[in-house]
Order: structure tokens, then sequence, then C-alpha cells
């Protein structure tokens, strides 16, 4: 037996180990005042009513910073990470097989949530999140030991390190946890919300797409498209950019778990990465494999600044969006005026009946603010040293953060916007017909000098463009009015995306 | 009279008002339910037992967004602009003085925090921070109403609009709050901390002062210096940042109320800016002003991103500073170890005795936060349109939280590293003796040439300075020792800085 | 025929142009002082030595800003442009063949860089890229018309808009030409040097892949690892920023050819915008094809900002690799020392002999530069309005400067420091041995806290772990001896991506 | 003596030296081919027309990273370095008087931009900028070789280290030169430029002081104010912007030289820092001073990264200033349209008769590119390592390069979008008249809620505010004409900054 196999050792302890009967009790611990807990510097005390030991505690004292605590999402992918190494552990005679099931069955616990007030860790911590790691340990240790029946603190008969965090450790299971995490944010909070606004967009540019409307360029007029084309355009941006999010998660499947302290997997057995890979994909639904090069996985956290970037490909768009409705909708009788949305709310504490495009502010600064986070885990990302990204608490953080306000911000944008969004056909219809800009169809027919001369006079002279190019003499009143059609110049009304 | 002065026709409808007694009433509703509140757009039921009304109540439901509340410190704030508000209404008679009086008592209630459970808004709300201006004048109006046994939601005798924002819009009051709450977290806050650990570093580098040891440049090995002199370099960049964060937040004393809502000061009589600032000033203790420019002051805000720049201005230098401690504590065997960090806490889930420098991560990560923060609040401070930058909860939502973890980051670095470390004086006696930089100070003497000669040769055979400098023959052991003097070569032990 | 189908009318016009005979004229116009040429706002003198017109004349006027003009990489793509369009404008017989094949006779001048010398704008012009593209329009014109002997600025018989800009708008054929830009610098520039730089740092992981050296995690003393495993992780971190560059430049593949003005394809005819973009696939051996949506492609440059982060997530790692080796050599004395970097150049002008990584520092500035200009390209893109980005100039250029810079670091990284890197074998020797660490080992089969225990004591007495291990009474000499044995702890010595 | 004070010892071989007859050649040599030079790296050839040395050329070929040039300014500024250190040893007898003379007449060729062509090297080099500091030194001595008719590369009699270089290090002559070369920018191209920019918006501020328009909140109409007011609300702006670019500079003034490797000032004579800031400060006429400490200035950049975020506060207000123009422009028929900005130039290759507002695209570009060029400078500035922050020319870069495109860009703005633009009374009457937020004036009278109602009726019934006030019954006509009443309520026409 070498240093790299231990499990038999292990194993062989294991066996002697009498299985206790496991009992329902609710979790809570009905205590107050303190409880002695230890670690290798010695003891502290925790809260009696907590579960946490030694270690939470000391980081508790050391990092209160600010109020920005280490995500709840955190801890139940965590929940997993704990519940596939038990699994794995167990099936090959390294623990036990009962403790096995209870440390499975505390960490269904943790992932379910209900263990949620006993993680109540800073965000600004260790920078490989072992303290985070540890809690967890901490809490499964004795939520288990009072589960059994035995005394909290007392490490026995499950051992926060020698059994919860058997053949790992938190250079390999703190990014196999902001994986687990990142993929679950964005696939059942972030996804699901995008795809719902893309398609209220979707409904809306169906909807509108036979209105013509100007368009315009350099926020001046431009040429007439539909409405319809136009939202189809937003659509197919969010199409887009939920291709983008999508293709910029996948690199998230691949987990550091059984790299342990420095990527050569010391102290996990042989195929213990791929097997805790394998529960983990089994418990979630997403297919979760082994990362092809451990080195890679925890001395960078590329594949979270790729996932980041996802994110971003999603503000810019929204942020577009936002900008193009609000200044749509600017007015009643002084801006643009073509959409007309709900009013949700009185806009002013002083103007009496405003209106305002609130929705849209919300999200333009939901945008700004996941491009600056977005940022913050690009920068973190590249101050790894060695065989460890120690930045991993902020790349996990913002990335969660930015995921969700970007997801909720879509969900009420499209609820209290987009959803209720009228057009104001009178404006719009009033523009197409006062635009100048229509004189480009003209352009292929008498070119572009003189097109551009009909243009300027009718501007100059503030006629109708009609009237200067009959007036210019290069063109006849019919040709005019057969070339100059704003409905013949929009071609294809619904393009895909739309 | 005109539209600019209506105070007459208010005053005069005061006068009419019989003072109501006020109940002495604690804080707090209790019913259960909901009320009926409402606004210019109709009812809508809020729970009972909170003072809010209608605006704040649609807010909730229309921005929910993540869990980003607006911080308390914004509404602490608006209790000084409600109180300096009331007070210079019913000095002019445009409220009579009990409504003034009353008022003031209740914004007193709001800057004591004692209403912190009424304020539940999200962030992600109306870009002018309407919602919160209102969640403000509902919850005074509730609560005046509550103290002087009247009906909640009927606005009277004391209404949200016509009493509590008198003279007032959200245009203005919104950023003179970010102002007062900038300010207030910046000098009770931020720079009590960062002067806190600006000493403490001090006090080591003074500690150190003669303390020989190699200096380091590209990372590489070069020409002595102190340890004093070095933590004097640390200190010296921290004195400097509290100067510019100091600096940096002087645009901040200057407020837009006053402006109303668009900057002309509509709706407030003339000389009410001045009046407000001057009494916010009395309540603060801080050099409040009216602003010069108040369409400057509500269409952008530059002050906020000024201050901003103060962050960042102290987040640089505290990264280099962080970054500096945990290399040069690196080790304990195989890294620099010059420098013996407090060991706070078991470093690894998985390597036993292992001590992590985890407070300068903490505030690494920190920096690297407060960083992208600043860039969110330039971004944002560049997206105002004509009379209002609509981006202001971002803006002080950043300002405040990067405001506070870098305060608090630098107690902890403070209290729990800087303070307990220790110098390992052999292994920094050991590299001063071995560097081959010592070569330096032969080169006035026999020129850069050869100099450089003797430090390749000692580098490339391996052998001490002194053993190549001998071989060479281009100087004598006695001038070698005389002037090869790392002790001489550091110059004035003690700069001033530290 | 309707305005959108003006074909025929063209071409029937066309059908009347006599072909004539195109002169072998070498590039180059030999005439001093200035030459009057037309726009639709009047004439302009332009240098006679210059092919270009009066807007491009207009635009070095209004937006000489800076020293930073167009990337020449920009025309050339345009060459692509132009080109295809005569062809397929041809084809049609839209134009006179002589006159298509004229065109793109010229454009083949354009895209092989003969005429750089022509295009002289600013990088801060027009943000729809309209005064490049009249430049471009401007001289394919006058070196068509110098090819058939005609009048330098008569438009006749090559007009810049009729015929050479012929169904196309800027607002469609700017962001063709970026995308064609950006996918040449990425795949013909970039991923080759980065390729490079990957097989060079893996044949390094390949001949170093049984070199046991200590891992460092915090900065601090781990478990150990081969050099060889380290540095496949880097080889594994570059190959996955190869992919992600890769997949993040495919949305460049779609062209917004054929939606000129604002995406609809007002007067270009159907199937312009598939058969430019087959063209273009077909010169340039990209598959290139039609954007799926033109409002999308032109309101947004959402492609552009999705290639842009796959700059960024080569820079996350490069930096990362950078920063690693840097401090792996440094020293020579008093430094990790465990790489020795080539000396390229002394590296000070005061310290004789000093060697630094320069290279890596390069890199790393470098990689700052690539992030930031990343966050340009991300904010521009968020930025545009209605039918248009007109953002296309600061977008383009940070892109192809990125992508060149970060492509010549990896060359220069590559051939000047990863290329020559050597191993300080002594002292990757020795960290081994003197590492506390190794206790790891110990942990699964004496338990965690006797593990940590033992270090701590080594530590605290300055005795080797051995020592400590032995005086512990813990573990006998034997099983110390057999368990702690670095060779065994490292695992498989070369991990895929090595 | 000491190692610290060699000057004596320097002095003495300096008396020895004979004043050679400096020859009156000009700049230039007229050599074909290559020349070989040397460093103590050994031999390198350059080419024969170039004055600099061995190491700048083994820089161009090891760096030839992209075409960003180390900025030209950079050396201008180390022309005064040079310069005053030349003239403090000269004065001290460290050189012989005919020497210090040399330097100083070459030094002052440098200053001058006369041997700008000999200083090729790129940005990305050595950290440090030691690369460009011995390019200069090489030009001086090779320059002054040719001026006494010695031999070019023989080093005698001035030596690039040994003289021109006296007393001086990279480490604390590169941060000397950034300084200078910053200084010299800010005050010489930037501010002038922001100053005219300034001046001409506040006189369009004067001259529109009483012209009422329709003010906007949220793109929303909101309630009036003059277009004087609202120009001098960018007025001021700007104002406030010039005051934080000058303070924010302040801290340039304080020079690293005299620190030389590390801080120490080892082999600089005492007072040598002090003496060589008064004569950069005489000779530039700046207030330059010796740095308080050596060791912040040299291991941090605070003082570049304070400076930058000066140009951040400038850009911040000019990207809102340039959008609001653009959307006041906005039109000619379907935008906003209340001015009208000069028509520089055709706006559309496709659309005739476009004009677009360009210059104000440009400078929204330049002002995200500056942001972006701050940013960069602040995540260099926190990457410093110990006695060395080696970021330095990717910091100077970005500033010089943002400095001078913005001061650029604000000239153009000023010459051709500011000073010709014109109002669109018409328009901007029509929208005061149609806005229903004039509504507000009546709120003081009548109250919000009843005011709220008014406006609701009018703009779902689309009638003007008059009428729906009138038959809502809680307001006479006269009344009504008289509240509300726009030129009255715009207040004082002219606050200051306007």
């Amino acid at each position: 037996m070498t240093a790299r196999h231990p499990a038999a050792h292990q194993a062989s302890a294991a066996r002697d180990d009498a299985a206790p009967k496991i009992l329902d009790v609710p979790i809570g611990l009905h205590a107050t005042g303190t409880r002695r807990e230890t670690d290798s510097m010695g003891a502290v005390d925790v809260p009696a009513d907590r579960y946490w030991g030694a270690q939470t505690q000391r980081s508790l004292i050391h990092f209160s910073i600010g109020d920005d605590r280490m995500p709840k999402a955190v801890y139940h992918a965590y929940g997993y990470v704990k519940k596939a190494a038990a699994i794995v552990n167990g099936r090959a005679g390294r623990l036990p097989a009962w403790k096995a099931d209870l440390i499975e069955k505390v960490a269904d616990e943790v992932i379910a949530g209900k263990l949620d007030d006993h993680f109540p860790l800073y965000v600004w911590q260790t920078g490989s999140g072992t303290q985070s790691n540890m809690n967890t340990n901490e809490v499964i240790s004795n939520r288990a030991i009072q589960l059994v029946g035995s005394e909290l603190g007392s490490k026995s008969p499950v051992h926060p390190n020698d059994h919860v965090n058997m053949g790992q450790s938190s250079n390999d299971t703190f990014p196999t946890a902001m994986h687990i995490a990142a993929v679950k944010a964005t696939h059942e909070r972030l996804l699901p919300s995008v795809q719902a606004l893309q398609q209220a967009i979707a409904a809306k540019a169906k909807q509108w797409r036979d209105v013509v409307k100007i368009g315009r360029t350099h926020l001046e007029d431009a040429v007439p498209l539909t409405v319809g084309q136009e939202w189809s355009g937003y659509a197919h941006q969010l199409t887009q950019a939920i291709d983008r999010v999508t293709a910029s998660a996948e690199g998230l499947y691949e987990l550091a778990a059984g790299g342990t302290a420095v990527g050569t997997g010391l102290n996990a057995p042989p195929g213990f990465g791929e097997q805790v890979a394998a529960e983990i994909a089994a418990a979630t639904g997403y297919p979760f494999t082994t990362a092809q090069n451990k080195f890679a996985a925890q001395g960078g956290l590329d594949a979270m600044a790729g996932a980041s970037a996802g994110l971003r490909a999603l503000a810019v768009p929204l942020m577009k969006i936002a900008n193009d409705i609000r200044w749509l909708a600017s007015g009643p009788r002084c801006g643009l005026g073509e959409l007309i949305l709900p009013a949700n709310e009185p806009g002013s504490s002083i103007m009496p009946g405003k209106v305002n495009p609130t929705q849209c502010e919300a999200m333009v600064m939901v945008c700004i603010q996941v491009l600056s986070e977005d940022s913050a885990v690009a920068f973190a990302g590249s101050q790894g040293n060695f065989e460890l990204n120690a930045m991993r608490p902020v790349i996990i953080n913002n990335f969660l953060h930015a995921a969700t306000i970007i997801a909720d911000a879509c969900t009420k944008l499209r609820q209290y916007c987009i959803e209720g969004t009228q057009l104001n056909r009178d404006r719009i219809d009033d523009y197409v017909n006062r635009s100048l800009m229509l004189v480009t169809a003209l352009s292929p027919v008498i070119g572009y000098d003189k097109a551009s001369a009909i243009a300027h006079k009718a501007n100059d002279e503030g006629t109708t463009l009609r009237e200067a190019a009959l007036a210019s003499g290069f063109i006849s009143a019919e040709e005019f009015d057969r070339i100059v059609n704003p409905a013949a110049m929009v071609g294809r009304t619904l393009p895909s995306g739309g």
C-alpha cells in the first residue's frame, strides 16, 4: 500500500464500526448559551443552537466584513458534493455503509435548504472557500451526530474532516460546488426567465408584423421598417444571447472533485473524481463529468470566467432593448411616443400624472451591475497563483448575484412592461408620413446625388418630400407615388427570430 | 402671486389648521391582515402592520429583483432631508408649526433607524429613487397620523406629497440623501477604519526601522532596504489614499435640494435650497451647502462618481499591500518566509497544520470588488439624460457597499493580520547575506560594466559576491568590505510617512 | 416594379454602357497640389496624389482626434465586401460586366493592402463607419477611373455610391467588414500564435513530467506534484482558451450585408445578402453566411462582443501563467528560484547583473490591456439605439488591437521565455525535502488531527517532518518512510492537456 | 567614505578629465548598414544611422508586440530628468562641468523632440521602463560622443550608465518621467481644450438664457426650464470636471527621482532627489518636488492612478453632454428636433440627405475608451510587488492616450458641433405648449392628487392641459392662466456655472 491508496487501511477500520440506530430527530438544537467545539487550533465557544463547529465560528469572528454572506446556493451545491462523496466512499468500503448513508441523509437536508440557518459565513473569507467547506463538514458532522444520539462537537462517530471530507479538499470541492451552483442558477433561474422574455417579445413582433414605422439610425430619421421587424431584432438578439449563455456554461460541467489538495488526487483513490462526478450528475440531472486536467481546474477558474461572459452576453443586448423601449415610449407629448408602456405606479413625487419607464430603468441598472460584476469575475480569474486561484468567493458571489438579478429583471420587464406595451398608431403613422428618408427609394432610379438634393431641399424649405421631389423635376408624380411607398420598402415583414 | 411663489397661498391655508395633541405612541402597528392605501392611481392593500403606503406597495410588487434592498443609510439620510424641509417650511409658515414639528419628530425616528423595518424597497426600482422618496414620505405621513390619532392611509393631517414632500421632488432630494449617506459612510465608517490601519502599519514601520532586508524589484533580488522603510511605503500609500478619499468626497457637500423637478426650483420658494442645506449641515455636523448649479446636480451625478474614485484610490494600494504581505509571508519553508502572520484558523480541510494568509486574501477580493463597483458607478454616471440621471439607485448602492466592505476589511486586516505579524529574522538576514545585488554599491567605484561581470560570475559559479569580486581582481578585500555594507546601503531608515 | 425591386431598371441602364479598355496603370497618382472632389454637400480640395474623395477629406478635417487610425485590416475586409457585391451585381446584370470586373480588380488591390496609403481616417469618426465605407468607395471609384483613363473625381464611369456601394449601406457593410477582419485576425494571427505557445508549454510539461516539486496553495507550501503536472495545467488552460476563442468567434460568420440601411434590405434585391455572403466565403475560405436577422445584426453588435469575450478568455489564464512563471523564477537567491528564465537583456540601469522576467511582465501588461479593451467592447456593445449601434469603430479597433497584442505577446513569450526556460533542480528538490505538508499523506492513516499536531510541532521547533512525526509517537519510522514518499504522492504524472 | 557617499571618489576621477571641444554637428548619422554596440551581455548590431545602443536593440528584437510605441512624450520628459541630473551632478563635481554641459545640451535636443526618431521601443517591454531609460541613456551617450568627435558605441567619454544615468535608476526615473509627461499632457493639451469647450458651452447658455423649453426626466415630459439653464448645467459639469482633473493631477508633482533602485537612494548623494526635482521644476515651470516617501513612489503608482481618475471625471459628464446633444438634435422630423447641428458631412452612403450627430458619436466612443483605459490604469496600479510596480508602461501609455483623445475630441466637438449648433425655436415652443407636466404648478394650490387627476384626464382624452383643468372644475380659467405660465416656472434663468 502506498500513500496513494490508503483506502484499504481506512476500510479495515471501517468494518469495525457497528451501525448505530438513526433517530428520527427533526432539525434544530434546542439549547441556549454556547457549546465548546474544537479544531486543530484548540477550543472555541459556538452558539448552542447551531450545528456549526470551531472553524465556522473562527471565520465568523475574523471575517465579519460588510453583510455579504456566501450564497446559500453554494451550500446546497456542496450538499451534492458531500452526498456523492459519501456514496462513493461507502460503496468502496472506505466508509461503513451506515455512515455513508447517514452523511447522505444529512447532505439531502443541506440540498433541500433545511439547514440554511447554519451556514452564516461571509463572502469575504479565505480565498479557497475552505471555511465554507468546513462549515458544511461541521454542520453535517454535528447533525449526523445528533441523529445517532451522540455528543455534539465530539466529531464521533462522524468526523468533519476524516469522514464528511473524505477523499476531498476544499481546493477541489469548492470549485465543484461553484460549478454546480452556477449550472443550477443558469438553467433553473436564468434561462427560463430569459426565454419567457424572448417569447413575449417574439409574440409582440408577430402581433405588430405589418405596422410600418420609421427607422432610426444615429438617432436620426431613416427608412421605414415594421414594428414587428424591429421587435424581431430584439427577439433574435435574445435568442442568440440564450445560445451564448448556454454555450458559455458548458465548461461548468467539468468538476474538479478528485484533484484534492493540488490536483494530484492525493488521499483520494483512483477513479474517485469520475465516480463523484457521476453521482453528482445522477443527483442533479446535469451532465457533469470529471475535469480532464485537475491542475487547470484548481489553479484557474476559467470555466467560471467563461460562464460569466455568458451573463455579459445577455446584459449587452438587454441594455440596448431596454433603452430602445424607454426611448420609443418617451413623451407622452414631447418625446418619440411610439410606444405606450403600462403605468404601474405614479412617476413623480412632485409632477402629478407622470408615468415613467421604470422597468426599463431597472433593467438598465441591472445590466450595468452585471457588466461590472462580470469584470470582477474576469479580474479575479486572472489572479490565481500556482495550484490555487484563491479568489473563489468573490467569483461565485458575483456570478450568482448577476445571474439572479438579471433573471428577475427579465421576469419583471416581461410582466410589467413588455406584455402590456401598446402602440401609439397615430404617432407611428405620422412619423412615416413626415420622414424625408423615404427619398432613399428614389436613389436606385435617379441616383444618390439627385436624391440627396431633393431631401436637402425639403428639409431646408420645410416641405414634404413629395413636394420637393416634384419641384426638382427629377421625377414625375406617378413615379414618385409608385416608388416611395413605405409599405413596399420594408421587405419581408417577419424574419427569423421574430 | 406667480407660480413661483405659492407659499403665501399654502401658508394661509396652514393658519387654519388647529394643532392636534401629539400622542405618546411607541413605534409599531399592532394590526394584522391588510390596510387599504391609495395614491393617484387608485387603491392598494398593504400589510396592516407597516407604515408604508400605496406607492411603496406597488414598488414591492413590481421590483422584487434579487434581494438587494435600498441601503438603510439612504433612508436615514432622507430623514435629515425631511427634517430640514419641515423646519424650513414651518419657519416660513408654509406648514403650521405643529405639523412641521411633527414631521421633524418622525424624521428623527427615521434618522435613528427606528423605522428601518418599514423601508423594504429594492435597489432595482425607478432610476430616480422616487419610490424610496415616496416610501419615506408615506412612512412619515402614517407615523405622524398615528401620533395624532388619525386614520392611517387618510393622508390627513399629514399628506405624504403635500406636506412631507413640500418644496421637494425626488429629483432633488434623492441625490441629496445620496450625498448625506455617502458623506457619513466615508467619514464615520471608512476613514476611521483606514486611519487605524495606517497607524498600525506605521507603528510596525517604526518598530522595524532598522531591520535590514533584501529589496525586490521585478520579483528579483535587488539592493537592501529596511523592513521599516518598506512598511513606511505602505503607511505612506495609505496616508495619501486617505487624502484622496477625503478630497474626492468634498464634492458631496453640495446638495441638490431646492432644484425640485428639473433644477429650476419650481414649487420651492426662493432660498429653500440654501436653508435646507444649512439645516442639514446643522443636524449632521458636515459643511453641506446648496449646489451651485442644480441642473448639473440633478442631470449628472458627477460628485458621486468623483467620490467613488476615492474608494478606488484606496483599493489600489490596499491590494498591493495585501499582496506584498501574503507573498512575504509565503512558506513556511518553500516561500519567501520573511513575515510570520497570525494563525487565526486551520488553513486546510485536507492538509493538516496549514496556515494561510486569509486576511490578505479577503482584502484582495474586497479590492477587486471595490474596483468593479467603482466601474459600475462611473458607467452609470455617464448614462444620464437631460434633466435627470436615472441611475441613482445603482450608484448609491455600489458606493455604500464598496465603502462598507473596504472599511471592514481594513479593520479585520489590522486586527487579525497586521497587529500580530512578526518577522522571521533569520530568513531576512540570510537573504541579505546571499544577495548578489549588493554589487550595486561597487558600481560608482569600479563602473557598471565591471560590477555586472562580478555579479554574473558569482551567479554562474554559485559563489558569494565577495568571492567573485575578489577573484575578479577589480577590487581589494578591504575595499569590498568597506563598500558592500548592507546597513550602510539603506540610507535614512525612517522616511516621512513611516 | 416596386421600390423593393429596382434591379430591372438599373440593369436596363447598365446594358447601355459600352465597355472601356482597362489600362495597365500601376497604383499611384503622380500629381502635386490638390484636386477638386465633390459630394452631396459640395466641393472639397483633396491631395492630388491620393485616390480618396470629398467625404474622406471632410472626415480627415473633422476627426483628427489623437493618432488612432481605422485599422488597415478593416479596409482589407471591406475589399472582400466590395468585391463580392460587384460579382453579385454584375452576375445579375445590375452592373455591366466590365464595371463589375473593374470594381473587383480594384477590390483585390484593396484586399492585398496595395492601397493602404489611401485609407487615412481616424478611429474616432461617425459611429456607423460610414466615412470608412465612403473612403473605400471613393478610392475604388477613383482607382477604377484611373484604370479606364477617365477623370479623377468625375465619379464616372464608376460612381462611389451608385456602383461601388450598389445594394449596400454602411449600416450593413461596415459590420460585415468588422466580422471579416475579426475572423481573419482570430484565425490567422491569434490562434496560430496561441497554439504554438500551448505546444511549447505542453512540450515542457512532457519534458518535466517526472520532476517532483512542492505544490503551493494560498502561496503556502502544500503537497507535492510534478513540474510536468503543473505545466500540463497551463497547457490545458490554453487548450480550453483556444476552444473558447474559437467558439466565441463563431457568431462572426453571420454577415449583415443585405440588410442595407435599417435591416429591411431596401435597395438590395432579394437574395443579395445570401449571395454576397457566399462570395465572401468563397474568397476568404471561411464559412460566412448571411445573418438570420438583419435587425439584430445592425441594431446590435452582439457577435463582436461575444468574440471579444474569447479574447478575455485567453487573457485570464495567460495572466495567471505569466505570473506563475515570473514568481517561480524569482530570485536568484532571495525568491522561489525554481525556474531559470533566459537572460535576454540587462535587467537594470543601476543594478549590474540583474535579470528580470521581462517577457512575463509584458504579457501581464498585455493581459490587463486586453481585459480593459474587452470591457470597452462590451460597454460600447450595450449602447446601440434602434436600427444602429453607432459604436462600431471603437469596437472593431479594440478587438483588433487586443487580438494583435495578445497574439504577438504569446509569440514573444514562447520564443524568448518558455522555450529557453530551465529548471533549478537543486532548489526544486530542496523544497520538496523541507516541506511540512507531506504530512497530509499521513492523514488517512492517523487522522487529520494527529497529522496536524505533527506539522505544527515541526514548524514550531524547526525540525523536519520526519523528526516531529517520530517524536509524536503516532507513527513508526518504517510507516513514515513508506507513506511519506513524495514521488508516490503525485499520482498520474501526465494528465490530459499536458 | 561609505557606500552611501561615493561622490568624492567620482569627483576626483572627474577632475582628471580634460574638456574636449564640442563640435557643431547637426543631428543625424549618415552611415549605412550596422554598427556594433555592446552592453553587459555582449555585442549587438544596431542600424548604423541610429544613435541607440545594444540594450535598445535587444528590446526591439524581444518586444515587437503589436505596434504600440512608448509615447514620445515619455522621452521628452526623460530629457528633463537627464538634464536635471546632469546639472546637479555637474554642480557637485561628480561630473566634470563640460560633461554635464554636454549631457544637458543633448537632453535639450531630446526635450525638443529632435531625437524622436531614435526612440523606437514598444510599450510592451520590461515593466520598469528600464529599456526606455536605457534607450535615452544610449542615445544621449552616442549623440554626446558624436558632438565631441569620439567613436559611437565606445561609451567614452560619456557612458550611458555611469554618466547619463549617474545617481539614477530606471526605478526612480521612469516614474519621474511619467509624472512629467502626464503633467504636461494634462496642463498643456487637455485642460486648454476642455476649458475652450466649457467656454463655448457657457456662451451658448448665455445666448439662450431666456428660451423656455420643456424639461425631461426619465426621458418623459417634465416641467419647463430654459435652454440656457440646461446648457448651464453642461457648463457647470465641465467646470467641476476641470477642477477634478486639476486636483487629481496634483499628486503628480511628487517625483521619485532620488530613490534609485529601491527607494533608499543608494548611489545617489544626499539631497539629490530634492535638487533634481528643483531643476525639473525650473525647466518645466511646474511645482515639482521630491516625493515624501520614495518607497511609496516606486512600489506604487498611486499618483498616476489618481490622475487617471481625473480623466474619468471628465469622460463621465462629457458622455452625458454628447448624448444629450445628439438626442436633442434627433430628427429632423421623427425625433426630438430641438437642436440643429452643423451638417459637416453626408451622413449616409445609402440615404441621401442624411445628417448625423457624428461629433457626438465620436465623443461618446472616446469617453468609452477613456473609461476603459482608466480601468486599465487602476488594475495595473494594483499589481505592484515589493519595491516596484512593474506595470509602468501600460499605465503611462493609457494615461497619455486617454488624455490626448479626450482633449482632441473636446476640440472637435467644440469646433464642429457646439459652436455651430442652433435652436429649432418652433419645435421648442411647440413642446412647451403641449406638455402636460405644467400641471405641476397647480399642485401647491389644488394639491397633488387633484393635479394628477387633471393630467391623467388630459392624457387619456388627448386634450390640452387647460381644457382638462377647466373641465375638472378644480380651478378657474383666470387662475389657470395666472399660474400655469411656463416663463414664470423657470426661476432664475442663468445660475452660476452658466
